[in-house]
């Protein structure tokens, strides 16, 4: 088995290959060619119940493909007292001719944030929006850097603000934003400035209470909710989906059961069939639905197991196993 | 994270240390301690449908334990055919802290037989024999040969007798388990013939049929049950279990949906509810349970994350991590 670092994967992996690879892996689930079982989560708590990390694997296999993928990805979010990253995990390549490890990436949890990234580049991207566009971010960690890189060069937009709980870690934010991506990123006080000034607004925090709610939108908004990906995380309020012109799901069951869209479902704010499949969206299977005409959309994304295969295979690729 | 090749694995793993910490686990899996989320399962099947691999993840976490478990077992049973062994995996230890990966354990699948083998040792110790007892062991792959291995050691006994599919393969493993063991093993060329000349009886195949019918049985039998873990597979018919004078599974839910005792359920020959529990068997809980007087009992193992997690830990102490 190939034992990969970091630092050998971060340059096999560009911006435009992993959006291009995520969307063919989710036209091929669309497609019934891909296998992924449901994710098994672990949930860690301290002695008073509180809840402090979490433990998600993921896997997926596809017709016809060389390699099957097992994926774990760990979020311990008091990390940052100790000077740890809240993100960590590997991916697990085997053979699916052999069920034989081919290959351990490595990658701390860097392949997640991108892959993740490439599905909220996708999401993002049902919206059709000028380049003078605002995409405003909820939240400031690792995620909420990386969605602004794949969205803003995958739509083509400049204009980026962002909300966190710590204005500090805001700021700091939008000047890695402004440094390292060129972005024009203005960090704000409330959640409610971050969705009236933005065209399409991300939600990527591990909040268990939403930040968003309906009073804080703007007449038009398109809303890609990425954090909630456990049953007791919720960033979205449930009455939006209610108001919403069109939901999209990544996964229907998993996001009934991990996602904002499942918070909603129980809040019996929208029905169990009420979402559209971002995977069947992409494959051209709902032509008729019109994100220019929506006012308010909604897409909510837990992750899947394709996405992982997606990323891996690129790695995989590059390293010319 | 510390990467450790089975050549370090295997002497820091003992047979008696394998069941006590298997037992422990168990126990502690009985009291509430231990968290395992849903196995996840792969099937492999080619172009026909047909079935020649599956890949299973486990995994678990303990209240108090500074590691959490993810271990992966594949099962490509044509890899003999190519000179590959049919099992394979590995096992990745994660601090419960900070989400970090430990170690991952390169084991190639040999915990997963070691632990798998424990718990069958532990199954097998419910029935009271002499030591001049006969096991009976219906497959000759690596797990036969474990199952041999910690079962003899555990009760004592030195009588075994073997019925597989090949003869010739029948033969080699009994060749091993005298050569290697000390044991006195006898190749038999029926099913029937085994069953006639055991106390204790296990199946070890990844049959999809049943091997072992009513019919085949003597007056007393205790019977252990280790191949069936995915809900294709099937080794004893489903009117054995209607006949049982006790059946124990070592996880309810697992058994319901994986093991024998799953496919006797939609058979219709036993209720949902007629099995006790291994764990708590081990735990004290079922005395009046009495497997001395009982002639025809059953033993169904589909595999825990909590073994995986006691075979590890006995790996991480012996590495001083």
């Amino acid at each position: 088995m190939r034992i990969v670092q970091l630092e050998e994967i971060m340059p096999l992996v560009s911006l435009p290959n992993s959006i291009d690879a995520v969307r063919e892996a989710l036209i091929a689930f669309s497609g019934g060619l891909i296998d992924q079982p449901s994710p098994m989560q672990m949930l860690f708590t301290k002695d008073d119940g509180s809840f402090f990390g979490d433990c998600h694997v993921k896997s997926a296999q596809q017709q016809g493909h060389p390699y099957f993928v097992i994926k774990i990805a760990a979020g311990f979010y008091q990390n940052a007292e100790i000077g740890l990253p809240a993100n960590n995990g590997l991916l697990l390549v085997m053979s699916s001719q052999t069920g034989s490890p081919v290959a351990l990436l490595q990658d701390e949890g860097w392949l997640t944030q991108i892959r993740t990234a490439a599905a909220g580049a996708l999401a993002a991207g049902l919206k059709p929006v000028g380049q003078d566009a605002c995409l405003g971010i909820i939240g400031t960690g690792s995620q909420a850097y990386w969605q602004a890189a794949l969205i803003s060069h995958h739509l083509g937009l400049t204009k980026v603000v962002v909300y966190g709980r710590h204005y500090a870690a805001s700021l700091e934010l939008c000047e890695r934003l402004n440094k390292e991506l060129g972005l024009t990123a203005a960090a704000m006080t409330t959640a409610y400035d971050v969705c009236q000034v933005s065209n399409i607004l991300v939600t990527v925090t591990p909040s268990t209470e939403p930040l968003i709610n309906l009073s804080d939108l703007p007449d038009e908004l398109h809303i890609v909710a990425v954090g909630a990906d456990s049953p007791g995380k919720n960033e979205i309020a449930p009455e939006i989906m209610k108001h919403a012109d069109v939901i999209v799901t990544d996964n229907h069951d998993q996001c009934l059961a991990h996602g904002d869209f499942g918070v909603a479902v129980r809040a019996g704010m929208v029905a169990e069939d009420a979402a559209i499949s971002l995977p069947d969206l992409l494959a051209g299977k709902h032509s008729a639905v019109d994100f220019s005409r929506a006012k308010l959309t909604v897409v909510d994304l837990t992750g899947m197991g394709a996405q992982d295969l997606a990323i891996a295979s690129v790695v995989v690729d590059g390293l010319k196993l």
